[in-house]
């Protein structure tokens, strides 16, 4: 969970010791929790550094700004997402099997961290280019990889699909949290239902 | 746009008189266009009464607090979303065609209206059971008109195929602002490669 970033984020400045990561995950955790409860504008910097019985100085040693900070909260978001999708895929042979891991991976992933869901979509309201980057790079490095198996693709247009897939793992993880499903549940209604709608459709054509 | 709500919204007083629905509407522009430039925390009823040039106690008429009126611009919006939705399906006799068009009316809408993401996903800040209660509801009557031509489904699971299809339109819709898609590129782009998927699936099967 508090893996450390691999590459740079614009405002953010990752820490060189291990005291430094110490002080720097108080501050990611204490904010997190304090925007999912209250919104962005409510938090202030001095609340978040409060939460995480730090002094406001030590804000500012790691990140130029608020929204700086809710910038690494998504782009974590989005690399523990991506590991956590590449850890699922990786025994997988077929496209159809990528799918369904991967779909289960997100599902998953949803149930155990629901806050993703305030963190992603409530990006909207703190920085409108956060979130249209956020969806724009994962559904051009989620083309890239339906290109690699495009003779198992039913149709080129990969970008659509795209868009498609993030949308139905999207809306099958908020139904997972909604009804609070078990892994058990989650492999029923993938086998069950996702797994034919990816294979067959979802309209019987006569 | 301006059409007025048929069933009562719980901690909101609908007008009774024109004057009354000038200044109803007026306040709920003015909370809508704040809401999307500043969090729903940010913005105060003086603000509101203040871009909606009333007094605040004419609020109070209305809205017993700020959160009524939020509730009020979610059931609005998924009022406003169903009626797009069913007069574009009226004239549609098999689901094939109810699907595609019922697609095409949602990301139309969400062209002409982006800011139903920051409403409807901004929900989630502000409460977070009216955010699910607006996906359990749209999902459940989803399900219902899709059990309805259950003779034209691959599958019986209509509740998976309910959030999944909303998962779909959802993001074709960002897509579609994100790309600034033309009418004309929203048709391709369903007639291309949203009514394949539904009808063969995406993944080829040997």
């Amino acid at each position: 969970m508090n893996q450390r970033p691999s590459k740079p984020i614009p405002g953010v400045n990752l820490p060189k010791t291990q005291l430094g990561w110490d002080k720097f995950y108080a501050l990611t955790g204490a904010a997190e929790k304090l925007f999912t409860r209250s919104s962005f504008h409510e938090v202030s910097v001095s609340d978040i550094c409060r939460a995480a019985h730090t002094a406001v100085g030590t804000f500012y040693i790691y990140f130029e700004t608020k929204t700086d900070l809710y910038r690494y909260l998504v782009e974590d978001y989005k690399r523990r997402i991506k590991q956590s999708l590449s850890e699922s895929i990786a025994p997988c042979t077929t496209r159809l099997e990528r799918e369904r891991e991967g779909c289960k991976a997100f599902v998953m992933f949803s149930v155990k961290n629901p806050t993703v869901y305030n963190i992603i979509w409530g990006s909207l309201a703190v920085d409108k280019q956060l979130f249209k980057d956020y969806y724009v790079s994962f559904a051009k490095s989620y083309a890239r990889a339906l290109t690699e198996d495009r003779e198992e693709l039913c149709n080129p247009d990969v970008m659509t699909l795209s868009y498609a897939l993030m949308g139905i793992s999207s809306f099958l993880g908020l139904r997972a949290i909604f009804e609070k499903m078990s892994e058990a549940e989650v492999d029923k209604m993938l086998d069950e239902s996702f797994l034919p709608m990816i294979k067959e459709g979802i309209i019987r054509m006569p």
